[in-house]
């Protein structure tokens, strides 16, 4: 592996990369208009998009629409709301269709270049008015410090927009990717959906920047976890407008190796911010898991650890029930034996090494409980018996989560 | 099939078969003396014997000892604490062992005949003492009306004592099986375990017992769900003693489908008691699914339902969020369609359809409240593809689970 020189851009965004402008508005999807409802990101140059969807056999219909846009491996702009799914609601693909048009009148595109998504509510009827009554607003408003606006007006129960930027350099050009995100997990506690949208100035086909997104999530946002409940409408999708001007990248090499590390920058972060804005939430959960037999068990043993109630509650508790993660190492599915496990609990405030050979290692309660009242919570696994690593975040599971949860419609 | 006249012997249990005893002391595996810890139930005769045990790789030694005990098919006695799960605790096995050596020496009984089962805390050492201490009280205070102390002795967390008993008609003769159990799910909230002890007088083979336990279980204790979380101790363990005088049991047919009914009868119920007891849990949550491609499909998506975290907590609130029903479903692994389900929400004040063809069905969002403001909900759900049917139970997700969960082991 080359290595690879990330520069972080302070406030990076989706607007950090060339060419691309944002905006986020309210438009009436939502009664209240103190919260923005409908975001736009464009391009200036026709950009390589991928995208990947959500497994849930019952999907929104703006994905329907979005795998058929980018079938051919393009796209020039995203217009996504919050409020409502558009799943499970009659006529949303036909809904989702105009969508895409209207955008692409009032941009001067083509509506087979435009990117939809929703997330909210499923179920409930949406209409066209809102878009309508919005989209000269939204389009006039285009600038190039629109991301705070985008990446609030995709927010529904998130508490904090979620954005990142980095620089890489790709055969001696600056190259700049950035993102926005929403959502409290992989799978979003309100049935709305895990929402993000990437942009980037590199240069990359089609074909070899969905391989880099789909090889990415498998370690970023398919590695947190909130409740469990994988939504209808998850959807992360990238445009590159290759107008940082580097050689195109169009096979596996250095340069494809230091723009998927810059991409990993970019989701693992949002990642560890959606997973730590879990509804509900006061502590980030990440899970370390070394020496499993192999990478997909170590990040198959990390989720399920992450993604324990018990284990969450404890978390919450600050107490080191550290039984509740042999247990859920010991319910993950895959061949690995569970007979010579350590596990050790860390933050801020030091560590301690609760369990050693798959047995009560010595602590003292009161060093734990002063490490595990942290809000960053690490939990470090060692299987002893392979090389395969893995991490994954969740969140710790609260009072509040019952609340929004059994309120939310209301 | 044939029409089996089950009757159910109101305040039954362990000791309503003929032959059967028990008892339940403190001995101070707790501390608290107020709680009983430690169950003992014996049969006059010995008995066919078969259990089914967690399958989560890591499991507490007492398993290993059981599994060593009933490999030839015969049991006489069940020994059982709470206050530790004699998991991941040093020297465990060979504590498990001396625990069946003791029973068995105060009994006139080999070691062999013993099944030992242990539910509490993961991870701490247990002592023989308490069980050297107690073994005399627990055996001399054996009796015909010791099943509630039995019973209450295996509880952890659980509010309520889980009992039944039912009479069937097998070959001419009135047969009896009765049957305890403790957990708040398939998984127990506190990293103790699932337990359930059911005794029987019929007459029937070691092979036909575990036959009719393993086809059992997938209808009764594996379609519960307080949070995923399988533990590590869950045992469900049978005996059958033969003194109801029955034609022994040995093959498929009329009696095996007579005796297969009345154990159904008590291990749903106990199943159901054990979810409506959740941890926390204000509701008990039955979901039926009917028109799934199988079986073994309806009941993956009966159990999936149940076990969302989001809808737990909708039902909490109770809030109709049909969306999460269909979430659910469409993240359920299976090959199934997803675009034509009906769902009904149900409960002693009446029912409402919510969904109909995948998409909203009208109802009166005030008439939904009053319906899920009951203690029962019923869901039911009409997949429209097969003739496959399946039921789960659960509870809801409320403050007290995370309360007792936060704080479990201070």
């Amino acid at each position: 592996m080359t290595d690879v020189n990330i520069k972080v851009i302070p406030e990076g965004s989706v607007c950090s990369p060339i060419g691309f402008k944002a905006n986020g508005i309210h438009c009436g999807i939502r009664s209240s208009i103190s919260k923005k409802d409908l975001a736009l990101i464009v391009s200036e140059k026709m950009c390589s998009a991928a995208a990947v969807y959500t497994q849930n056999k019952v999907f929104g219909a703006p994905i329907t629409v979005t795998r058929n846009n980018i079938a051919d491996g393009y796209a020039q702009a995203v217009i996504c709301n919050s409020g409502n799914a558009n799943t499970c609601a009659p006529g949303g693909v036909k809904l989702a269709e105009d969508t895409c048009e209207l955008t692409a009148k009032a941009l001067g595109l083509k509506a087979e270049d435009i990117i939809v998504a929703s997330t909210g509510v499923i179920g409930q009827a949406m209409s066209m008015e809102p878009f309508e009554k919005g989209m000269p607003e939204l389009v006039a408003g285009l600038n190039e410090n629109g991301s705070a606006d985008a990446a609030e007006a995709i927010m529904t129960t998130d508490t904090i927009p979620k954005y990142r930027a980095v620089e890489v350099e790709i055969g001696g050009k600056k190259v700049t990717i950035g993102g926005i995100s929403k959502g409290s997990g992989m799978i979003n506690p309100n049935m709305a959906t895990m929402l993000s949208f990437i942009t980037t100035d590199a240069a990359i086909t089609p074909q070899m920047l969905q391989k880099a997104l789909s090889a990415d999530i498998k370690k970023s946002f398919n590695q947190i976890c909130v409740d469990g409940d994988t939504s209808t409408n998850d959807t992360v999708a990238i445009m590159a407008n290759g107008m940082a001007g580097n050689d195109e990248i169009k096979e596996n090499g250095e340069d494809f190796e230091a723009f998927a590390k810059g991409l990993a920058e970019v989701t693992q972060y949002l990642a560890k911010k959606m997973a730590k804005d879990g509804e509900g939430a006061t502590k980030l959960i990440e899970c370390n898991v070394v020496g499993a037999p192999d990478e997909a068990t170590a990040n198959k043993i990390a989720k399920t650890v992450i993604s324990s109630n018990l284990l969450k509650c404890a978390i919450f508790g600050a107490d080191a029930n550290w039984g509740r993660v042999l247990c859920a190492i010991g319910y993950c599915e895959g061949d690995f034996s569970a007979d010579n496990i350590d596990v050790e609990m860390k933050s801020s405030k030091g560590s301690v090494t609760v369990c050693k050979g798959s047995t009560h290692h010595e602590y003292s309660e009161d060093e734990a409980s002063v490490i595990l009242s942290e809000d960053e919570i690490i939990i470090n696994i060692d299987m002893n018996q392979g090389s395969g690593t893995g991490t994954a975040w969740g969140c710790d599971l609260t009072y509040d989560y019952v609340q929004i949860n059994g309120d939310y419609r209301s």
